[in-house]
């Protein structure tokens, strides 16, 4: 029987801190994502950000069981977009969808099912809902109307006529019996995502080396084929940072083992040391299905749930802590101790390779609830124990949740389309959520470079060759562009690694949608649906939506180029843009991009200030920053923030690390000069349109003291 | 909490008809769509089958509450391929597939969202499986293996890993305090097929103008446009049955009104009888969103619910007898008393234009449960009215469920992708419906023969140009090919009829799946997954299925092609087949076909006797058979049962109808020859591989009382 108790059910909301506000609808039970997740909110960063009033009239929040499940809805004001509720990978702007948000193999319909299914949205107004829950929700954004309340109505053949008219609510409908809600204020969306963030415990700062570049070895290699593998990077003159090994690394696969094949790895710490030697790390490949005869199958037996995950493996109930402990157990003696770096978590997404709903788990959690968890249960996991251990780490995971800003994993998936991975990275920006669009394979060299471009501009720079055994090399004719892209991204690393602090400290994403750029603005207006003869007869309409460029740390936007593009068009914000390459000047909103195998496009807001490593030290180490060149663009004055610590362990924590502000300023003559807290200071060419170039010997070793010594003056490029 | 009742709580199972079984699991609240399709069991007919013993042990049956939902378990036996799970598009074999059946637009991603989300399924084996829900299904075939009663582990790197090892249950969870089971008895597929469909109450039967060639015009075509349309069919030499209006015909569309737009449609009652006098049916596009100022709007009002439909309007809640009278007298008055033949019920299937899940009804049926059953609703309705009227109809509808065998309504949707609509119509075969692959427009011509030629060997013969403006002849390299295939549908109609009077009265689908089809066995292994090294790197394996060859009437299997394609292989039934249109012998099991913009590709078994109307009566109306052409194929003796009746009332189902059965059989001297009960008989030429005609003037006028008279006698084609 339907029943809609009008009596909303929500309790006053509170302040927990400044714009956060908290309240609870009914009776919540069960485990939450921020729980799960188990980070700890930032509160001198929070109370940092600018308050703001709540966002709504105080009653304009309705709670109502209606039946017999949870009906919460929040208004919408008109011309609102929504952003968020989870990764996507077709649209960022949420009005007019509705959906099931659930954790799901995403493959090509974006109905909710997803590997990050978030029930939190960010408004274009400036202020974000979230619903704590681990239930699946079905969330309608601007597409429900009560009858006594609907927009006029109109007439389909007249000529006007525009099929969607967004209702006034964003709406969740939930089977639980309570829900944790917070409000988030802004001003903006970037405060709102801040805020977010910091909540979850800032975002992660990886090491550095898990920004260099990553190669993922076809599954059935052994110590002697990675070893060679390294080799050849060095041949072709590529850094490589990170070796991935795939489930063959397991004494069995499917279902897995945790210890190694010795066939393949005789002896695993050796084999570590070999490449750690070489300045390569490893990252080991897992799921949660394990083998019942192997040592941690054995001893985690009774803590398994009722049916095996697929192709027969156990699937520890990762909420129970004894569970964790003998996993990090296994895990810490047989890889951490001997020096591997991190993990990939995969298969912790989807009902395909897990037990079905109606299994059961020793802590009585339900299946639904378990699995939408899994995956923050897994990272918390693999953090936990390199952090016991002093390491920072950085891995993969194919599901997330609620609360994983401040793990050091990023996402992938299997879908590999590249426009939808773009689209995907984008998204990731307005959860806490990083993103990899892996490079695994293509049909034809413009595509596997277009693809590398991409990955080297993501938090994640990898190349997946499980399956494929591709290298960077792999196409003659593009293998020149592949390693300028490589290169460049790892010049690059001071200038990331100094977003990512932005990130653990202050919330800012260091790969961020459009959206959350000030200045930008989506002028594009919601296009009329068009009347299509097959695919698409009902008009559906596209929402206004910038999902194929996306900012880069603070001054860089990227507009990746897709197999088969002799150009495209980029949305520059407001102010003046510069290209990356040639520091000239480029004129917006819409600039136009033509290349052919061209690198990727990259353009840089005026007085952006960019750190890179010296030309030719892409291939050494990554120590403390020592030789640095130091880009700026436009004629504005600009500032950088250029992050430094040992790069490896938490000491970061405690305070042990520099900031040292690179700052671009005019003088009183009217003329720029690049200027380092310490008394250098060097004048530099006023020319409207170009690129200078400051180099600096960074000395920094200890907190707040910085020694910066010039070693060339400036170098105007045209 | 779980909570696991090991305490399986079926009641006994009862046998309502022989091998039918039927038990409660738990307490069942709220509808089902047995009962909401309304339909009749045909217990003659039923008790008419083989009987066969219950096919599992008598507890292997297992229902379990677990995690406070419903968990039903069914054996599954090694080699056990299953076929169901209402209408699929990708696939038949289910299989190692997961799903969670729901109703919803179909959009490319085969995880249980559908226009039929039908809990049933059909075993190889020879029984079936029902759940008689409404609700929600997650559907487990094979996919699920409890820990104690795993299949030996595997080991990937090794080369003779199989990705898919079937569990031994089918497994259905579902959120709903009980459930009616029925297990159907076969021996074969097609009995359990046939005892689905009558306990349905039998197949539909359509008019027989429902069988001939439809046209939805442009929804802003007024009368002018519809009748010059008629004269341009006629120009052309093509029959036409039906003319489809689209939602402009209402005076206000999305909401709508199922009142006439004056402006286009002055005088309603003269545009239809127009039609009629050329032989042309009018079938009405609508859906159940009513503009709120309108009459029906007005008077259904208080009997609608709180959220409005796309575009506005009232969503009446159709579970109410008074909404459906309402309805009804609305329709009879502006609809069927002025001569409209039918209804093409749109907009059913699916959240996006229906309301939200929150919404409430005035009955308090829940949005979940309504939405599932809507569709069952709309075809209800509208055929009770011309039941009423002693007319038959039939028409078309978006979505449907369990029991909508008996109603004569075909399914479509927008996928529109040629191959999922040639499984869709596969599919549809094991659940009873129909299904329609329209034809709506292309980018080439040869697409445009395909799809046509597709549709006029499906249920329901149709060009659906309502935003297109296609017509038949719109692509000139193909016209001629395009009006050979509509006249060829017109020609089979005496086939096609007398397929669906077995349908109706025996329960075979007229249109099958090749494994309903007696000798067809899919000589398949199950495909061992290849490691692929973006889309589908999990191996996933592909099941035994053959989805794109079908059976039409009992003896045509067509094999339709696709566009860019030069040529296609045919899995060919055990047995001797010959081409349909030369007489030529073709040889299997797997045979080539190779084709240039030829006609569809249709084979006809050793034996098999096609009546047709004769050639030139294409364009002649649809009375009783009069002049027909029946051609034999092969040299095995064959027999047809020519059905006939008035082709337009239910007089049929007092017994108003004729069979004939045409034989051809062997002399004592071995010679064939054509036979009807009549004492005409003519010898025919024994030549091995070659098509006879006999040909007969019927004059059958009541039932059981036959006249038929040879007109020519023997036409030997090469």
């Amino acid at each position: 029987m339907t029943t809609r108790d009008e009596n909303t059910f929500i309790a006053t909301w509170t302040e927990p801190f400044g714009a956060v506000w908290r309240a609870i609808a009914g009776a919540p039970t069960g485990q939450t994502p921020l729980a799960a997740s188990g980070g700890s909110p930032k509160s001198d960063a929070l109370a940092d950000l600018p308050k703001t009033p709540f966002p709504f009239a105080a009653d304009a929040v309705a709670c109502q069981r209606v039946n017999g499940k949870l009906h919460v809805s929040f208004p919408l004001g008109a011309g609102e977009d929504i952003y968020g509720m989870g990764l996507t990978y077709r649209s960022l702007n949420q009005l007019g969808q509705a959906k099931c948000l659930r954790m799901g193999h995403y493959s090509g319909q974006e109905d909710g099912r997803t590997h990050a299914p978030m029930p939190f949205y960010i408004s274009s107004a400036g202020y974000g809902v979230l619903l704590n829950t681990a239930s699946r929700v079905h969330t309608y954004v601007g597409t429900t109307h009560p009858r006594e309340a609907h927009p006029p109505l109109q007439d389909r053949v007249h000529p006007d006529w525009r099929p969607i008219q967004p209702g006034r609510t964003v709406d969740f409908y939930l089977d639980a019996p309570g829900v944790e809600i917070l409000v988030l204020g802004g001003p903006q969306m970037l405060d709102v995502v801040r805020r977010y963030n910091l909540l979850c415990g800032g975002g992660c700062l990886p090491p550095k080396w898990g920004l260099g570049f990553w190669h993922r070895a076809n599954m059935n290699w052994g110590e002697k084929e990675c070893l060679e593998l390294v080799d050849r990077y060095r041949e072709h003159r590529l850094p490589l940072s990170v070796l991935g090994l795939e489930p063959g690394w397991h004494s069995n696969c499917y279902p897995t083992t945790h210890d190694w094949r010795t066939s393949l790895f005789p002896e695993p710490r050796r084999f570590v040391a070999a490449l750690e030697e070489r300045g390569v790390k490893v990252n080991l490949w897992q799921n949660p299905f394990l083998h019942p005869d192997c040592k941690l199958g054995q001893s985690l037996a009774p803590y398994s749930g009722s049916h095996t995950g697929s192709w027969g493996g156990l699937v520890p109930d990762l909420t129970l802590p004894e569970t964790r402990r003998l996993m990090q157990e296994h895990f810490i003696k047989e890889h951490v101790a001997i020096g591997v770096s991190g993990y990939k978590h995969d298969e912790v997404d989807d009902e395909s390779w897990l037990p079905p709903f109606f299994a059961t788990y020793p802590s009585g959690t339900s299946p639904e609830e378990y699995y939408s968890l899994l995956g923050l249960y897994m990272q918390r996991l693999g953090f936990e124990m390199f952090r016991a251990a002093n390491r920072r780490t950085y891995g993969l995971v194919r599901g997330s949740n609620l609360g994983a800003s401040y793990l050091p994993y990023a996402l992938y998936n299997d879908c590999y389309d590249h426009r939808e991975y773009i689209t995907g990275l984008c998204s990731s920006s307005f959860g806490g959520l990083l993103w990899c669009p892996e490079a695994r394979t293509s049909s034809q060299a413009e595509e596997w470079l277009r693809r590398i471009q991409a990955v080297c501009f993501s938090p994640l720079a990898m190349i997946n060759a499980w399956a494929s055994g591709e290298m960077p090399w792999t196409f003659p004719e593009v293998a020149g562009a592949v390693r300028e892209v490589i290169s460049l991204r790892q010049r690059l690393i001071p200038y990331l690694y100094s977003a990512f602090a932005e990130y653990a400290f202050r919330g800012i994403p260091p790969v961020r949608a459009m959206m959350l750029e000030p200045g930008f603005s989506v002028s594009l207006d919601v296009t009329a649906g068009k009347l299509h003869g097959t695919d698409n007869p009902y008009s559906r309409p596209e929402a206004r939506d910038v999902a194929d460029q996306f900012m880069f740390g603070p001054s860089i936007l990227v507009a990746p180029l897709f197999a088969g593009q002799a150009e495209r068009r980029v949305l520059l914000p407001a102010g003046r843009w510069f290209d990356f390459y040639t520091g000239a000047e480029v004129f917006g909103p819409w600039h136009t991009i033509r290349s052919n195998l061209g690198p990727i496009p990259l353009f840089v807001k005026d007085g952006g200030v960019i750190p890179m490593l010296a030309e030719g030290d892409d291939l050494q180490p990554l120590t403390r920053w020592r030789n640095l060149e130091v880009r700026h663009y436009g004629e504005a004055e600009g500032v950088f923030s250029l992050y430094d610590d040992d790069g490896e362990t938490f000491a970061y924590e405690q305070g042990a690390w520099t900031k040292l502000e690179l700052a671009v300023r005019r003088n009183s003559a009217g003329r720029l000069h690049g200027c380092v807290p310490a008394p250098q200071s060097h004048s530099v060419n006023p020319a409207p349109v170009c690129t200078w170039r400051l180099t600096f010997q960074s000395t920094a070793t200890r907190q707040g003291q910085v020694g910066m010594k010039s070693s060339t003056a400036i170098d105007r490029r045209p």
